[in-house]
């Protein structure tokens, strides 16, 4: 397989262990000016000297696989560009930043005979995996919360705007979405309601959503850039999954069962390289890296935020 | 003050301390039948031999102040009675579980020379008051989340009926408005959406609220009687109030502040006794336990209820 890196504003990091100077055939920014600064030195790092290229269209002839990570807005109309051409596209979440792309996506990734899915790595950390393989035993599920917090530090410009952004719930809520999506095994979950508020420039500084399955399990998830600079880690990401047997929680990467025996600390499971389990599916395995998550997810969060934009004015 | 007590189904425990042979006049169940075993078990652990009633009226030519805490769908009727002699009362909250009940109640008080108020007592423990105390240290506020979950254990009949029982939001997820509440300082707040489950006979077995300040706050609540009967205590109250520069967060007791210096475990303060606040408050000092606040959390809960009702069924 042959690797396009197309943009450095994202998550390429989830495809760098996986990269080589024999797969890699070039790096481009996905608009003009893009910053690739980090991206470089990131490939420089592992030995890889990768031939840079100032279109990201110059590579679609090039590539089987683009990693596809620019002005958020962007991507959508990248991955497009790919599809169309059957190469196989792993994006940076959301998968679109408007609805409308979104449905043009959807129609490229159904007319291909490559596909698409959205880089949901947390997904396959060792905590989430953790609660995943303790799940069934906390009984049926009932209600679910979930936490994305993170440091606001230094951000690209672009954040600063609705248009290039896209919003706090589809750039960071979305993970939370996904977690809930992932341990509802296909119950198909809707948004009941969402609020956002920003301060002035940058992204919204705080989120909330109301979720339901149609089973009729509850989800609330709340997300921010207010984690204080001086707190241990960037990210404060937690989830508490609470069914009729049991309470499943997972804080600072460590989980907890707590049922009819007491509290327990869950043994780690090892984590999973999402970038790698998606070039397995572009050969044919059925791994459950899809599409089809990745668009629900992203449908879901363009459908909070544009309920926030709403409610919360 | 001559105290009358009426009931024995809810938190009149937050009175026990205050009352002795001279000042109890009596006990009298709010509903015929209702079991009093409880009440009077704990009188007579602390040497007090109350003297019983049958009907709650005959206790009000009796009594300065009622400590109410019946039938979950009696106290605002009971409430009413007392009020309107000019007596002061001591509620179990909600102060009422129907909305037009709430009014009459309102009404009522607004006429009496006396004045009720609710057992918002979690407010006055060490947990809470070292979050009050440290608020001004986390810049403005932003964020609050808080946790209510309760083992569900034995519960009396009445909780199986909405019409006695109110719901879990107006019993349990109030507590948790009570305390947002609390920390907005006047702010008011308003339910944007609300949703709960019930899993057959029983209260509503866990609820979630979305709610936002008239300045913009973000606040979610959920609540749950999920807890699982192995875990080392009752309840899990949690709260994480999010602001500008800081991060406080009350988990099993135990307060954090998360801040540009790292994370604190801060000194815990003491608590305090909402009866005996409330005591001095019918004796004319001001001291914050007021009818008002009661009111606000009551018709808060009761509107999530009746969303939850109508978004979740």
């Amino acid at each position: 397989m042959k690797i396009a890196l197309i943009g450095g504003s994202g998550h390429y990091r989830y495809a760098l262990d996986a990269l080589s100077e024999q797969n890699l055939v070039g790096i481009a920014p996905g608009v003009p000016g893009e910053d690739l600064t980090k991206l470089k030195k990131a490939l420089a790092s592992r030995g890889i000297a990768a031939r840079e290229y100032a279109d990201p269209r110059a590579l679609l002839p090039l590539a089987d696989v683009a990693v596809v990570n620019t002005r958020f807005d962007k991507n959508a109309e990248i991955s497009i560009e790919y599809l169309n051409e059957n190469k196989f596209v792993f994006s940076e979440k959301p998968l679109a930043t408007a609805r409308e792309d979104l449905e043009k996506l959807e129609t490229a990734n159904a007319a291909s005979r490559a596909f698409v899915a959205g880089m949901f790595g947390i997904r396959f950390s060792p905590w989430f995996r953790t609660v995943q393989k303790h799940l069934g035993e906390i009984g049926d599920l009932r209600l679910v919360t979930a936490q994305k917090s993170y440091k606001l530090g230094e951000r690209p410009g672009f954040y600063r705007r609705r248009e290039t952004f896209g919003g706090t719930i589809p750039w960071v809520a979305i993970h939370a979405v996904d977690w809930i999506q992932t341990l509802l095994k296909g119950d198909p979950l809707s948004v009941v309601s969402a609020l956002h508020r920003a301060d002035g420039e940058g992204p919204e500084i705080c989120a909330e959503m109301l979720m339901r399955s149609a089973s009729g399990v509850l989800a609330a998830v709340t997300a921010d850039y207010l984690r204080p600079a001086g707190a241990p880690t960037h990210g404060d990401d937690r989830i508490r999954v609470v069914g009729t047997k049991g309470v499943l929680e997972a804080v600072g990467g460590v989980v907890t069962l707590t049922d009819e025996n007491g509290e327990t600390t869950l043994p780690p499971e090892p984590g999973e390289d999402v970038f790698r389990l998606f070039l397995r599916r572009c050969g044919g395995e059925e791994i459950g890296v899809t599409p089809e998550e990745s668009f629900l997810a992203t449908r879901l969060a363009l459908t909070a935020r544009d309920l926030a934009d709403g409610g919360a004015k």
